[in-house]
């Protein structure tokens, strides 16, 4: 081994003391709820804009799900005529850009470079506002591209999915697929503010008003039994598309989200823990190897029933408990079972078992292996390594309990 | 106006509370100084990366300005001694990348997506670390690719010239030009850890050893008298390549940095003001219109010196103390005086004219115009307006002054 590197003879060893940098940041956002956002006589988004106190009126840019546009075929107008009316607060600086909603959003990044040529030309700055409107799927791209743009545009999130309401939108986060891996790029950026309007849900399909259902499951599950035993006793409204139990689900699974990000002391995740993924891991997994037919909250739903069986497999979860969870996720109008969970059981390597989703759930995070299980409803617990023989019973029972059923 | 938005009414207007949303997120990183890093008996990188009190060995990549490793050419095999020498602590997990130092690597998308491409390929995740060694530019560009892979994986700066180890590295920002844009793209994400070594800047040329002093004298001036005289005292010295006063710049000069960002209470940059702009309007300005030929830090020399004699003319700065930071400036070798500066001097909208640059310099922060002007020395201190005849005159005067000196 040679040190042939020039050693520094005239520069006298330093004895400086390495300086500890510690930046404190804030960040804060309202979350607000609502019905007709573009009404013009509804006041929020302008009261969203005109209390940044700066001079207006302030550009805007507004992407949009093209799946949204569908259903909603007056929205662009309606923003257009909302600006207008408020044309002293706000000004849209281009035409609104429509994107494909789904997977297709995040699966090209093409739409973050159109996103950032638009950001250019229309003279958006950071004090400058881009509003997206749309399910998780694009609020994740634009969030991606606003939030790289200029080191960080203003993001105003519309979600217009149970989803991205309940859970995604709230958050922090945003990304894109790269490499055919799931959020390959992205960043921890908060939004400026999001306006959940209500009424985009009466156009959702029943998978997608369903599928978002599952995140509140979760976050009841390992965080809140009041709020469990509320959607259990709401569970046949939810599957009929009350809006009214829909709007409290809603409510309380933002809520918990939003705390967990502001209390659990890691809202950037640079550590290796993420009890909010209780269920995800095997739920990612079978995205992946359903070809993305499951919708994210339908594989979830799948995730939290392995999850809570192995727990009251190995003892951690009472029966009772554990039938009353996989009871709920039926009576929400989940499946609990599909072939790919069970295909190759016995071969925990193979690339295609659903096993070799723990491998990368902690490849993803890094670090240990950590998955959140259940000590009681309302109680997540974290474990650092798994019996996969107790896994494979569980797969074993979840498929005679529900395999005929679909 | 019409409102055919479909009216949900089958909703209940929701009397949900808006939920204020409060993420305190902290981020901590050291700043060390040394010589010779990756000299086997220099334990601080292996330090760095055993402190993290994670299983090793720990995956890391590195990538490398190719101006320093021209300089350098036994660094690749060094870092490969070293890696190897602490193989329980780390591994590398491919060969070193090497990428154009200077702004080549700013202004090609391409190598960002080239990093990604390795940090896929490598298994680099949230817990594993990207190196990069080099000057300020190509930092940057590291670290926007670092910022965006899996949402932030852990990036060791190891900065290679005067500017990047007093200023840009130890910083919070990254980013690549875009759109003809400086930094147009970026995000703002802070070190895992900066490691300064001072061993390189032996082979920087002279530009390159002088240009990173403005911003020293920047923020001396702007923040701190003491400093200001220790720099003036020591100028002649600074100016033939003495380390020893070197070094002390560099320390002090960070550190004046990081206070800034760890207690103005903005260090992600939301609002407007930003002090340690400080003669940075003309600067950006200048660097553009003389197609980069003008170092960051000469044309930073340049816009010191205009918006000091600014501040003298309007009557905030004494005349002896005007008069002091010329003479500093000079004595260090920059050059106080450009044709581009004069270019349409009284057409302030031409896009040839410096004067465009408060225009750009306000729309790039977004909000209102704010310029860091100075009182005294040691004391910044922020106008909303400027008197653009004041300025045209304060061309005239370092035209004058310095126009046959170059
Ligand atoms: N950023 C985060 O923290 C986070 C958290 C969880 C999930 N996600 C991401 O969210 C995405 C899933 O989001 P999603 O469940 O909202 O689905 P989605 O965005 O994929 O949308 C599903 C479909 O619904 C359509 N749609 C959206 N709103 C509609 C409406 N009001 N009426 C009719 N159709 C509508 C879309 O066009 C799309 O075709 C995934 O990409 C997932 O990775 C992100
Ligand atoms: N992120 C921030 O907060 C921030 C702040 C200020 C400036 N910057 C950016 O920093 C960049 C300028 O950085 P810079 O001044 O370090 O110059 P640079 O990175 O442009 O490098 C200048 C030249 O020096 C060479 N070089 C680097 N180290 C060397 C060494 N030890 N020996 C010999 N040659 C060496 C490089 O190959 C390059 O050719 C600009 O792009 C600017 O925008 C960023
Ligand atoms: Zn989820
Ligand atoms: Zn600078």
């Amino acid at each position: 081994m040679t040190t042939t590197y020039p050693t520094p003879k005239a520069i006298a060893a330093p004895s400086l003391p390495l300086i500890r940098q510690v930046v404190p940041v804030q960040f804060t956002y309202d979350v607000h709820f609502t019905t007709g956002l573009f009404e013009l006589n509804n006041p929020l988004l302008a009261q969203v804009i005109a209390a940044d106190g700066e001079v207006g009126p302030k550009r805007m840019i507004v992407v949009v799900d093209s799946g949204v546009l569908q259903c909603h075929d007056k929205l662009l107008e309606q923003v257009a005529a909302y600006a207008n009316y408020h044309h002293d607060i706000l000004t849209l600086s281009t035409d609104a850009i429509a994107v494909p909603g789904g997977e297709i959003a995040k699966n090209q990044p093409e739409w973050v470079d159109q996103l950032h040529q638009v950001i250019n030309t229309a003279g958006i700055c950071r004090h400058s506002y881009v509003m997206a409107i749309g399910g998780g799927a694009l609020l994740d791209m634009v969030g991606y591209a606003a939030a790289t743009a200029h080191r960080g545009v203003r993001l105003i999130r519309v979600p217009t999915t149970v989803l991205s309401q309940d859970d995604s939108a709230v958050g922090v986060k945003n990304g894109i697929n790269a490499f055919g891996k799931k959020n390959f790029l992205g960043t921890f950026a908060p939004p400026y503010a999001v306006l959940n309007d209500f009424s985009f849900l009466t156009t959702l399909d029943d998978r997608d008003w369903r599928s978002g259902m599952a995140e509140a499951v979760k976050v009841a599950l390992i965080k809140d039994a009041e709020f469990y035993r509320l959607i259990e006793t709401h569970a046949h409204a939810l599957a009929n598309r009350d809006m009214a139990a829909m709007q409290q689900l809603i409510y309380r699974c933002a809520q918990l989200h939003l705390d967990h990000i502001a209390y659990n002391g890691d809202p950037f995740e640079m550590g290796s823990a993420r009890p909010l993924d209780f269920g995800h891991w095997a739920a990612h997994k079978l995205e992946h190897l359903t070809g993305y037919n499951l919708r994210h909250g339908e594989a979830v739903a799948i995730g939290i029933a392995l999850d809570s069986t192995y727990a009251y497999l190995s003892g951690l979860l009472s029966q009772s408990e554990w039938q009353r969870i996989l009871k709920t996720l039926q009576m929400l109008g989940f499946t609990l079972y599909v072939k790919e969970l069970g295909d190759y059981l016995d071969q925990p390597r193979h690339p295609q078992s659903i096993f070799k989703g723990l491998t990368e759930f902690q490849e993803h995070l890094g670090g240990e292996l950590s998955v959140t299980l259940l000590s009681e409803i309302g109680k997540g617990v974290e474990v650092h390594q798994v019996n996969l023989s107790l896994y494979q019973q569980a797969i074993l029972i979840m498929q005679e309990m529900f395999e005929s059923v679909n």
